[in-house]
This record gives structure tokens, sequence and C-alpha cells, in this order.
């Protein structure tokens, strides 16, 4: 830990990663707390600015006194009412040991700036204190989004916003909302409210709640860019109003995931009817000039029209086939929101000849339809490697930028079908991948090329409620943000992961987000008493979930899809989610320590705080089959992990005798070895969704050592 | 733990403690989730509590499922628009295996009755239930009170609001709110803003913030009683209005804690000018009709005029002495308030012959000034028991019931002073006693006794800030919120304490309150790096803070004080409240768990949990050395702790031969009482203000074993 520490004090633990920080000699002492100031006649914005920053450094340092060191706050030119892509949101920092300075030429700068002095802050034990430094930055990329899907499970106004601090501190400005899908429509419809009334169970933002929520996204420089998903997806929709089926429409409200064949009529006038209110509603409540409409996974069958009706409707439009047809109903979309200064954004399958370039494309798919996106003269976003709903480690989303040339980035997808951790997935991996180059190869090229304005992390919400949000978004969404944030130079995955232990600390010490200690709820869902709560946190640091479509879909599912049958899945919309594999983080930060505790312990056998940290490891595993027991009787839950508990234990006898062998200054010996191979031989296969992810940082160590 | 359990599960673990409860046959399954529903029609309030508590039922069982069990609420006749004094706040809970049902008089009984529906939630590893049951409750008296004093270190809207929740889980329904005194002035005066602008450093409530506070204060039932503390105590008011000072007027805004001689100069018409001002800026920013004017510590000298102008306006008013002349300025200030049609409520000193019958009098010295104000015709509040600053136990002030007979109420105050941890300073608690006594001997009785209201547990704030706030607040508000609640009949104890640490843990799950973990930026403060904060965790769990006002006065303070002499003062409004005994709750709940495992093992040697879990503290500390020591490098606020974590690693290798005893059947022999009573010598001397507190559950286990 020392490297990375002493890194902080110089200011680079900073994430994402700064353009320029020039450190300087000496410190600002903030023993008194820290005063922000700003000129006579600053913008509401900006006094509303300093007064929040003033309460969050106030939480952290304490009251601010007559001794408080200053930050002032310089001019910034006015902003629109509004943050808008490509607003300008550089600013400069400078502290000095009297004072720091911060300009900016918008208040959005200036919010990133308060950001990162926030992360700047720093203690040694004796006080707390800025370390002096001049910080020039801005970001990379315009649009650096976060998708949030409301629709699986409604993430509510609380939670929003308390997320919004955490997108703050990821330097992280657009909050993409998946507003409805089969299973829910979120918000409240003033001009059609049997949308949100029949499809909004579990969950809606109401009038007011939206306008709240947008002003806070407001104050913090984040746009909400809301998505309507049409013309698939729609089975929310459908509820309400069968009438607008093109294919079924659903008895009672879709509780199942997965592609449906819900769709839009796009050949009745009351389809159009519909969308005209809700698009009137979307953009009375949000105010960004880019809606997102959805586009994706509308099933081919549901628009191969036979009945003579619309197939009429079809000749008289001059549309030939199914993709045709969802072409010319996007175009349609796409036309109503240009009547109301709305831009469109829609998932790359709405690539196709018919569409207009002014349309924004999201590639989710891969590189491919990026490319093909650019080249048909869309500007576009980025989101292939960033699906955080598939349990990939951090380190891997962090692969991909999207910047790079096409064949480096589908180079860095590619990888992912051969990662030892994705294995036995890779040929999922691989056939979406394919679906995208087929998609892309049905797009030309046109003379004026798009812009990549950025990308988005999405979070798909099958396996999410708001209790568990914080656990599956920050340690991969940080690596999304350094990606979209900072200079492709600088990206390095090593210093990456050094710096993420720390920064996710920050969120819990600086927000209401809590990537690392989660919701006291879940836990007393899973029927653990207080004294309990230790012994099953040793537990559930040492596991991980299974990856890719494997919880979602399970182990039957998964070989049926593979087999092209409809997989007979696990989950629904309302499967409780409140298992141990639900509380996962898929990267357990308690095993970077454990990796960390290893490699110094190897560096240096007298190192006694690494050794004291490994026989606490150690001592931990090895108590949990009795500390447990109790409640392995009590869940089925933790009787399902009785054999993980058994294995920990017998990992802390090999973990002692590793530090044994080490501090003897012996290379661990066969036997050891073949042990732990044993070990990982049983512990391998998934148990309850869940692996034995200790095993994987002493196997490392140990092939380190081979 | 397992009787606590089982206690829970059949609804007694309530806290506080509910005036009926009969257990039912069954349970009431909320795999599904529990939806609220309400009478069509039902009034605003009663759809707003309703969607309140949806959302958080839903936090912890998950969103409501089609399966959800159903709680319908009962009519409520109407209520005010705010609670008031003598509100009916009983309720009536029925739950069974199909459904709960609720019903009360007011929106505020419902709310009582949807909190104790959240305490009794329940889960025992396979799922979630209510137990059947029928529960009658009322509160037993209709103010129950916390005072917050935001003078002393400011507590900002997002921590009242919090506390809000918090109070609301204990069946509190006073917040009376500290709002100036010497160090701060605290709300937003629109008639006479220099108080705010020059006395609010360190931040003050703006109008808007309280009218958020009071109507989320509503919304649960609460009362909120501003406190404008007049004539003493006014060291911020004659900062901005020196011209008003009776005696000396500050150079700057005091910062010294302690009676000061600032007092406002009844004498002039400005005084009462700023006072008409100031009470109109009140009552539009606090509708409840109790507003209390302090009225405490005036110190005599001040109000001892003798320059000819003052000693011609007391002859014309014919006031005789300096308590007369306080008297004619509360009777002056209690007028003012009963032209705004408000109550007035003051602190015991106001007890003169002159004082009218209808003010209440809150007794803070002691027994004698509540019989004497009760006597004398006036309403009362009892506190003197219930300062929590004083860092007392919870059971300390368990055994105050303001009910009970004088004798038997000042017989409970005098065991304080006889209290084997508060030996040392018996002798000030005394003295405040005395000083009560011979204000009640200053009054008369009257034919008209008043009625004792109820009380309030006071939390002076000299060594509270907002991050500290919850470890100092809840554990012992606890005790008071059941002496006001419930039945003095089933008053207990020993079942309270059982009672208190499932009530801290709920509070964490089902409010932003943190009784139990604390501030994630208090370690940081400390310097504590994210992997040193479990081994900071159990030292600190293994320790309480000193005494009474040994903290805020320090040793040498405390001699002077007993000499009569000013004491030179430790701590001022501007030393900052980031060292370990900080962080320290009163009653460490740690070592709760360390007593009840203790007796488990003795009862029974094979208890094999409870060993662990002695083990498991025994192992912890005595890794401490080790871990900590390059926190002691750093740290000085760690150093000065040295020698208590080298205590606990011996009292580490004490316990395990403890243990081993036990399971041998055999009694600790004398041998190791001797190495107990050596440690309890060397660690008995406070340490940076901390007591070794681990000591006492052991010590305690070995004295029932001799």
């Amino acid at each position: 830990m020392q490297d990375m520490n002493s890194s902080k004090h110089a200011g680079h633990g900073l994430l994402p990663r700064p353009l320029r920080l020039e450190p300087r000699w000496g410190r600002l002492d903030l023993g008194g707390g820290l005063r922000i100031e700003y000129p006579p006649g600053a913008p509401p914005p900006v006094v509303e600015l300093a007064r929040r920053f003033q309460a969050r450094f106030g939480r952290l340092l304490g009251t601010a006194t007559e001794d408080a060191a200053t930050l002032r706050l310089g001019t910034t030119t006015a902003a629109g009412t509004h943050p808008a892509l490509g607003d300008d949101e550089s600013y400069r920092l400078r502290i000095t040991t009297t004072g720091a300075e911060l300009d900016a030429a918008t208040p959005w700068g200036a919010a990133h700036g308060l950001e990162r002095c926030l992360q700047l802050l720093d203690g040694d034990g004796e006080g707390t204190f800025l370390t002096a430094l001049l910080l020039e930055d801005a970001p990379r990329l315009p649009w650096r989004g976060v998708l949030l899907d409301l629709a699986r499970h409604f993430l509510d106004l609380p939670t929003l916003l308390r997320t919004l601090d955490g997108l703050a501190a990821a330097g992280i400005n657009v909050l993409h909302l998946h507003l409805n899908d089969d299973q829910g429509f979120r918000f409240e419809s003033r001009r059609c409210p049997r949308l949100h009334e029949l499809s909004g169970s579990g969950g809606y933002l109401r009038v007011e709640e939206v306008a709240e929520l947008v002003a806070a996204a407001t104050a913090r420089g984040i746009r909400i860019v809301p998505e309507l998903d049409v013309p698939g997806h729609a089975g929310a929709i459908l509820h309400a109003h069968p009438e607008l089926a093109a294919g079924p429409a659903p008895a009672t409200l879709p509780r199942a995931f997965g592609p449906s064949r819900y769709a839009l009529d796009p050949s009745l006038d009351a389809t159009w009817g519909l969308l005209e209110a809700v698009l009137d509603d979307l953009v009375e409540l949000f105010p960004d000039t880019y809606v997102h409409l959805g586009g994706d996974e509308v099933h081919p069958d549901v628009y191969a029209f036979e009945d003579a009706r619309r197939r009429a409707w079809m000749a008289a439009a001059g549309l030939s086939d199914a993709a045709a047809v969802q072409a010319w109903f996007t175009r349609g979309v796409v036309a109503m929101l240009a009547q109301r200064n709305r831009r469109a954004v829609g998932w790359d399958e709405v690539l196709h000849p018919a569409m207009p370039a002014a349309m924004t494309v999201q590639a989710w798919r891969g590189a491919a339809t990026l490319e093909a996106a650019l080249a048909a003269g869309h500007d576009a976003l980025y989101s292939a490697g960033w699906y955080l709903d598939l349990n990939y480690p951090a380190r891997l989303h962090y692969r991909f930028d999207p910047a790079a040339p096409t064949a480096e980035l589908a180079a860095a997808e590619a990888t992912l079908a051969t990662e030892p951790q994705l294995a036995d997935v890779g040929d999922g991996i691989l056939a979406l991948q394919a679906a995208a180059a087929a998609t892309a190869r049905s797009v030309t090229a046109v003379a004026g090329r798009g812009a990549l304005l950025g990308g988005e992390a999405c979070l798909w919400s099958e396996l999410v409620t708001q209790e568990l949000l914080d656990a599956r978004l920050y340690g991969r969404l940080a690596a999304v943000a350094e990606r979209l944030w900072s200079d492709p130079v600088a990206a390095d995955e090593a210093s990456f992961e050094r710096r993420l232990p720390g920064w996710l600390t920050h969120l819990e010490r600086v927000t209401d987000c809590r990537p690392l200690t989660g919701d006291p709820a879940m836990l007393w869902r899973l029927g653990v008493e207080p004294y309990e709560r230790l012994a099953v946190e040793t537990l559930l640091e040492a596991l991980e979930p299974v990856r890719w479509y494997k919880r979602l879909l399970g182990v039957g599912g998964l070989a049926s899809r593979r087999e092209g049958r409809p997989p007979q899945r696990p989950y629904d919309a309302d499967t409780p989610l409140h298992r141990p594999v639900d509380l996962l983080p898929p990267d357990s930060p308690a095993l970077w320590q454990l990796r960390t505790a290893l490699f110094a312990v190897a560096a240096d056998p007298e190192d006694v705080s690494a050794q004291v940290t490994l026989r606490d490891f150690a001592g931990r595993w090895r108590m949990l089959p009795v500390q447990l027991a109790a409640l392995e009787q009590r869940s089925r839950h933790f009787a399902a992990l009785a054999d993980r508990i058994e294995q920990l234990a017998d990992l802390a006898d090999l973990l002692d005798e590793l530090v044994d062998a080490v501090i003897a200054g012996e290379t661990p010996g066969m036997a050891l070895r073949q042990r732990f191979g044993e070990l990982v031989r049983i512990a391998t296969e998934a148990v309850a969704e869940t692996e034995l992810a200790a095993l994987r940082p002493i196997g490392d160590w140990l092939e380190s050592r081979s």
C-alpha cells in the first residue's frame, strides 16, 4: 500500500487521471477547515455550488473556523440554464501553501474542480491538508455517460439523487435513464396516465420528482438523457394500450426477462397519437437536447406482416421488409423529436440505409457498428465493452478505448472471448460481436464522417435493485469514466487498479453511496444477526459472482441459448434479489488487500504488517465454519454455501503454511502446490452462482513464485 | 443472544416497550413485500404517510410484488395541520396470518404504528415475516422531547432531517432546538439580519430550510419547539448588537464555553424592540404553540446594577434585586409570546414568586425544582437526569421516572453521586442538586398544581458535531424515550439493556442514522488508512470516554471548579473534535456482546459459538500492537493511546486463559485474578480522556464467579 500512499500524497491518486498535474512544494494546512469564496456578483449557480461544497468540505474537515484556508472561485462566464453537449468543462486549480484558486469557464467546470479538490484532501494522522500543485484539467470526450435501467427494477428518487453525487465524483456528465421496457413504465405521463397507472407498478418518477432530479443533476453539470424505448421492448406500454400491438399484447404486465415480441404497430394512427403525447410529456420533463428512442431488439417476425391491411400499408409506404418497417418507424420518431427541438439517439440496430444522419447511434454490440455508424455520418457513442451487468472485473472494461482505431478496438473486444475468467462463455461473446458485424455491413459510408461523442457504461437492472446498486456500479464505472475523461496515453491498467480502492473509499466518505459497505438492510433480509455480521462479511469478501449471462440465464439457460432454443430463465422481475450472490461486487475489494499483502511479504519476508494482514485473513477464514454454523442451519441460502465455507477454512491452513514458508525463506514446495491445485479443482465449480475468488490472488502469487 | 432473539420473535424486542402486546398464533409472510392500503378519500397526510412508509418497507423487503401482504390503514379523524401537545397518539395494530390492520385517531398515531411495524419486521434466514399479534399502544406522557444544541456546534439541515427519522423511531415527539448561545445564532432573522450575518458563522438555518425541517417533522408527528435563550447566554446576540449589553459585550464572537456575563439589558427600549422583531421571526418560522425563552444561568453580578440610570429604572419598576430584574425580564417575554398566541417554556432558574403560572418550567438541575414548579402551578418538564452530554451509560439515565414521587426521583438522582463509574465526580453532581434545592425554596405552593407534561433528553453540543451526533445520541436517548413512552411498571433495566443493541441495529437499517458504524469521514480525519480500519474499530470498541464534565473541563479544570476558581478549559468552539475519544459512544456496543458471550460460556462451557466470540475478541486485541504500529508513528492521537493498545494485548492473553479455565471446568484462580487486578490498576487512569472499558465486563464476570 505504501506506493499508492506516497503517490496519493503527490496528488497522483486521482481518478479519473487529470490532463496535467504539476506538484509544487509544500502543503496548504486545513486544520481550521476550508472556506470557499466567490467573487461579488457571482451568478446564482456559482453561489449554490459554493454553498453545496462548503457543506461537503465541512463534513470532512469540520466547520471552517477563523483560521480556515481559503479556496477562491474565479469568475465564470455565464453558461446555459442546463448543461449541454460540448460545454467547456475545463478548470484550473492552483494550490499553494497560502490558499487555493479555482478557475473555470462554466459552473460545470468549477464543479469538476471542486470534486477534484475533495479527492485531493489529504491527512497524515497529524492533520489535514492539500498538497500544493497546479492542476489543469479537461475531459477528453464530451459525452461521458452511464445508463441506468429503471424498468426492470425501479430506482427511486433518493437512490438517483445519491447516485448523482457518485457520478459527479467520477466525472460522468450524462445520466441516461432507460424509462420503459416490457416490465415497467417509470415516469408519470400527464397526457397518457394509463401508462404509469397500469404499468408503473413497482414505482415510477412523479412529475415533481423528475423536476427535483433534473435540478440536482444540473447543479452537478450532469445531463439527463431520457430513453423511451420503442418500438420494441414495449410490453409495459402495450399492457396499458394493448390496441397498439403489432404482434401479441401481454395479458398482464410482463415479468419475464429477455427479448420479447412486444412491439408497437407503426401502421396505426393511434400509435402515433400516443407517441406525440408521450414525447410532449417527455420534453416537458427533461430539458436536454437529446432523447433516446431505443430501437433495439425488435423481433424480426413481428414486423414480417402477413395480413392484407398491413401489407397494403407497407406497399403504400414503399416498405419492403421488416427492417424497412422498423427504419420507417424510427425515422418518424426522429422527425417528431426534431419538431420538439430534440435530437434522437438510438441503439445500433437503428443503423439502416434509410436512417437520417442526424441521429446519434449508440454502439452496444461491438466496434463494427461504431465504425459503421461513424462512416455513415452518424455521431456515435460506444458502449459495447462497457456492459456492467455482465459482472466483469473492472480491468476488462478498462481495455476499451472508444476513440482507438476500429481494428484496435475490435481486437480488444476479441480478447474477452479468450479471457481465462470468461473461458466458459467465450462463444456467446463472439456471437454478439458477429451480430454487430452483420448490422454494420447493412450500411455504407458517406462523405461526411460522424463524430465520436463519447460513450456510456450500461448497467441493465435485471439483477440490480436500488439496495444493490452501489456495489454493482462504481468499481467498474471508474474504469469507463477514466477512459472517457483521460488521455489514452496515460491509460495504465496497473495504475488504475492501484487507485481504485482509494477512490471507492473516497466515495463512501464524500457521498451517500456505499460501494464497499453496502446497505445494512441486505444482511438483515438474509437473516444475519448483528453478531454474525463480521463473519458473513468475511465470507462474502472471498467470493465473486459468476460472469456474463451465466447468472441471468443460469447454466441450463445458457446451454439452451447456445443451442438456439429459448432458455428457461431462473429469474424474472419478481424474483427476490436477496441471496448472498446478490450482495457481491464483481471485484472483491478485500482481495486486492490480500493480493497486496501476499506480494509485499514475498518482496520482504520481514514485513510484519503484511504478515499480520495475511494471518488475519487466515484467522478469520478458519473461524467461519463455527461462526456460521447456526446461520447455515437457519438459512438455505447459507446452507448452499456450506462447502464454500469449509473450503475457505482449508484455504486458511494453506495460507498460513505459505506465510510460514516465506518467513522461513523457503519457496513453497510441491506438496503445498498440489494441495492448492486440489482445492482449485474442488472450488472451481460455481456454487450458488458464486466463485471462490480468494483462490485467484493466491494462485497468481504461487505462479509468480514458480 | 438467544433469549433476546426468541423474545424478539414474539414481538417483545420493541423499544420503547408498548402498552399492550398480545402474541397471536402464526406469521404474516412478507416474501412478496408489504403493500400499504388506505381508505378512499383519506386526507393528504395519510396518503403521504403511506407513500413514505411504502418506500421504507420497500427498502427492507424489496419492492412489493403481486403476492405482497397488505397493511390496511384505518380511517383517521382529521388532526390539526401540525401536531400539538395532547393530540391523541394511540394506535392499534393487528397482525394476522392474512394481513395487517392499523387504526389510529390521528396521522401521528398512525405514524407511530407504522414505525412499530418496521421494528416488528422479522426474518429467520428463510424469509421475512411479521409475527401475528395485537398491539394496543399509546404513550404515557404527551411531551417526549430531545434538546439539540445548534449553538455550540451547528447541526445542518441534512443532519436534522436524518435525526427526525431517528427520533420518530424512538417515539420522541418534540425536537427542542437551542438556537442561540454565546457561540452562535442559528436561524435566519429576516427582521434583524445582523444576528445571523454576524453571529451565524459556522452555519445557520435559512428560512426555507426551517420550512423544510418543520414540514418533515410534521409528517412524523414531531413538534419543533424553538428556543431563543435570553437574557443570558446572549454572547452571539450581543456580538451583533453590543449596544444591548447589560454587562460586557464580546469583542469578537465568543468561542469559550461555560457560563458568561453576556446578558441583555432589560432597561433599554432597544432590547425590547429587538425581542419584538426576533419573536416575530420565530413565530413565522415555527408553528408550534410553545416557544422556549431560555432563562438559565444569568450571572447574578450582571443584574446587580450600580449606575444611577439603571438604579432609577429598577426603582420605577419596583425591582429590588438581580433576581427580580431577571423575573421582570422573563415576564415581559412571556407577555410578548402571549400576544403572539404562544406559550412560554423556561429553564428552572425562571422559578420566582413573580412568575406567571402559565409558564412551563423545564427542571434541569434536579427533582427539587420539578416539584417546586408543579407546586407553584407551572406545567413542568423533567430533564435533570437526562443530560446526554455527560457521557453516562444508558442504564443510569434509565433510572429516572419523572412522574415518580419527588422523594423517589430525588433518591434516584442521589444514587449518581455514589455510582462507581462516577466516583471521581460525585461532589460536582451533588453541588448541582443543591443549587436546584436552593432555587426550589424561593417559590411557594399555590392551590392549582401544575401538570407534568413529560421531559426532554438534553444533548449540549460543546463536544458534539454533526459527524459525531449519532453515536452520542441514540444509545442513551432510547432510555429516556422508554421512560417517557412506557408504563413504569414495565420498566426493567436488564430488559432495556437486552433490547438496546437490536434497536440501534434497527436504526442503522431503517434510517440514515449511524449510531453504531459512524461517519466514514471521521476515521479519515484521524489519518486511518482503509486497511487499518478494522483494527482501529477493534481498539475504539474497547474504550469509553470519561464521564460527567471531566472531558469538557479537563482534570485541571475540574479541580479549579471544585475550588470555586474559573477553570482553564481545554476546549473552545474552534477545537477540532477528531481525536479517538470524540468517536466513542459512551456505551460501547461491542462490549455488550463480550459480556453476553462471557456469561454464556460460563453457563454452558460447551457453547462453541460463545467460545469463538471470546477467542475472536482476544485474537483481534492481540494483533493490535502490530496492526497499529504505523498509525502510532504517524499520529500523535494514536501515539497517546499506545499504552492502551498494549494493555488490550495483555488483556487478550488473560481472556484466552479465562476461557481455557472455563472450558476445563476450572474456576479462574487467584493468580489470574491478581493479574487482572494489576491490569485494572494500570488501566484505570484516564488516557487521552478514555477509559479501558473492556475491563468492566471481564471484571463483572470474575466477580460473579468468586
